[in-house]
């Protein structure tokens, strides 16, 4: 009735901290940590590991930005657990600093991913090469695939098939724009052109779709899924944890660690930050956009519901391209 | 790129008036029925055809529990239409008075539907049946299938099958309980045993799940879509209108005007009366449950999110049955 070989991973801390500039409480990551233990989740990935620096502070971009292995500990050493997840951290190309990372076997971090959009491969594949070296489990997560061009993407698949350091590759539904069918065609190129590498799947929910383009993914063969809890993440948020726990039935999880922490500390923070399907992000889903304007338009009391005008403007810049 | 066979038929009213008994205002139900008209769908259901009695008022129930004809006919009048959708409405099994309604042909309705449980399903062939002889367009629309036991459903199908009378017969999604695996599954039960009726399908999004699973109705050849405007509708809603007219790309269909109704009408409606996706009808959808027990819970302030408690209590009473 289940698929042994399929891990979850989940990323409520780092796509959740977009939202808030990575202003959780510590109480709340705890919460999160012990939810995800008690669930039986594969991997957690509790935010970025950026560089910091005199403009890019701890103080305005928040710790679970930089995760230094004294805020991990913190966290990890909160929540006794028999077989606790292995702990992820992402990297954005460019954003980072490799040489101040220490080796794996002297860090509680098991798994780095690295983010990147298509023009990047390369620099993506050098942190992944140099992150391999020093121990780590790796992933490199090509953002924005739904807005690439195929001849680009394909040249880019080849090169990492080519990289034995990558131990998953992901399809990102970065704009929430796809339909079921266009998921299996994106993942028949990767498993095409990137024969050698296992996939991951990381979806957004702008059209209601991103638990069930998970289900797709898991249809196509793809065994190492993203999802967060109660769908939080930026603009229209991710596949919800709990629904996908629910629908992959393997005894070795438990969803109500999952609902306890939605009801105890996600139904308050809901009242201070939005996140999930709404009309505005429906639209820019569907038109296959960066969330930026959807985002911005969320941001403005005045107008936040507005999605008659927001067609009109989005697609007017689109006649007008 | 698009199935020309396809129909929509917006069950704004019908359904959404489960949420507020009915009470529209006029102005509402005139704006809807504009905006169907101008995005280009095939029929629009107004609401019930119900019998009134001393207990059973249009004060108490709304007008569109009953659709009189004055009041489709002062909707119908109240806007221009070169190609405008048939109008539709809901017979309830037990609660219609079939002597009273009048041949089609004097009617500005042209379909009628009937919704039946399968122990029910004699009384609805039976009231089909009447209906067709009147000259309206039919449906049968079994409800909660995905409750039956199945070899009865089997049984409801090969009666439906043999009753020449029924132009659509409907797979609906009452619980929103289904995955696509199942939507595949219980189409092709009813393909099998009820072969010479045309499909239907109507969807619940308590797992968010009412678009996509309306998408796997597509792929599995269904071609009558039940659609509301904003996803309104009993407890988690239905499939989003604009979303599908998004999805099907037949230049007879407009979004615009679908986008400007939601903007102008439903944001405002949208403070009064609560539809859509919320955690506990995800709980009660995977729990395959008919939803009385989450909309209880969901109009009680003080333990409307209480998710945890809401499983925990459900799954006792599952535990203990």
């Amino acid at each position: 009735m289940y698929r042994e070989e399929i891990k979850v991973l989940d990323c409520t801390i780092r796509d959740g901290g977009l939202i808030n500039n990575y202003n959780f409480t510590d109480d709340f990551v705890k919460a999160v940590y012990a939810a995800a233990c008690k669930a039986g989740v594969d991997i957690i990935e509790l935010g970025k590991k950026l560089c910091e620096s005199d403009e890019y502070t701890r103080e305005k971009y928040g710790k679970w930005n930089f995760c230094d292995e004294d805020d991990l500990k913190a966290v990890i050493e909160s929540h006794e657990c028999n077989k606790p997840p292995m702990i992820a951290v992402m990297f954005d190309v460019g954003r980072v600093d490799i040489d101040g990372l220490v080796p794996a076997d002297q860090s509680v971090v098991g798994m780095i991913r690295t983010a990147c959009y298509i023009p990047d491969i390369d620099k993506g594949l050098d942190l992944v090469k140099r992150t391999k070296d020093l121990g780590y489990a790796t992933t490199l997560n090509i953002m924005a695939s739904s807005a690439s061009i195929e001849s680009e993407l394909i040249g880019g698949l080849e090169e990492i098939n080519a990289c034995k350091e990558v131990d998953y590759l992901y399809l990102v539904d970065s704009y929430g724009a796809f339909y079921s069918e266009q998921i299996t065609y994106y993942l028949n190129l990767y498993k095409k052109y990137a024969p050698d590498i296992e996939i991951g799947f990381h979806a957004h929910n702008n059209q209601q779709l991103a638990f069930s383009n998970t289900q797709q993914a898991i249809i196509d063969g793809v065994n190492l899924l993203d999802a967060t809890i109660n769908g939080i993440g930026r603009g229209a948020g991710n596949c919800n944890l709990e629904l996908l726990l629910n629908f992959l039935k393997n005894p070795k999880f438990d969803v109500r660690p999952v609902y306890k922490v939605i009801q105890e500390h996600f139904v308050p923070l809901r009242k201070e930050i939005e996140w999930g399907f709404n009309d505005i992000y429906g639209i820019s889903g569907h038109l296959n956009q960066h969330p930026r304007s959807a985002m911005k338009l969320r941001g403005n009391p005045d107008e936040m519901d507005n999605c008659y005008n927001f067609l009109l403007e989005s697609t007017k810049e689109e006649a007008s391209a």
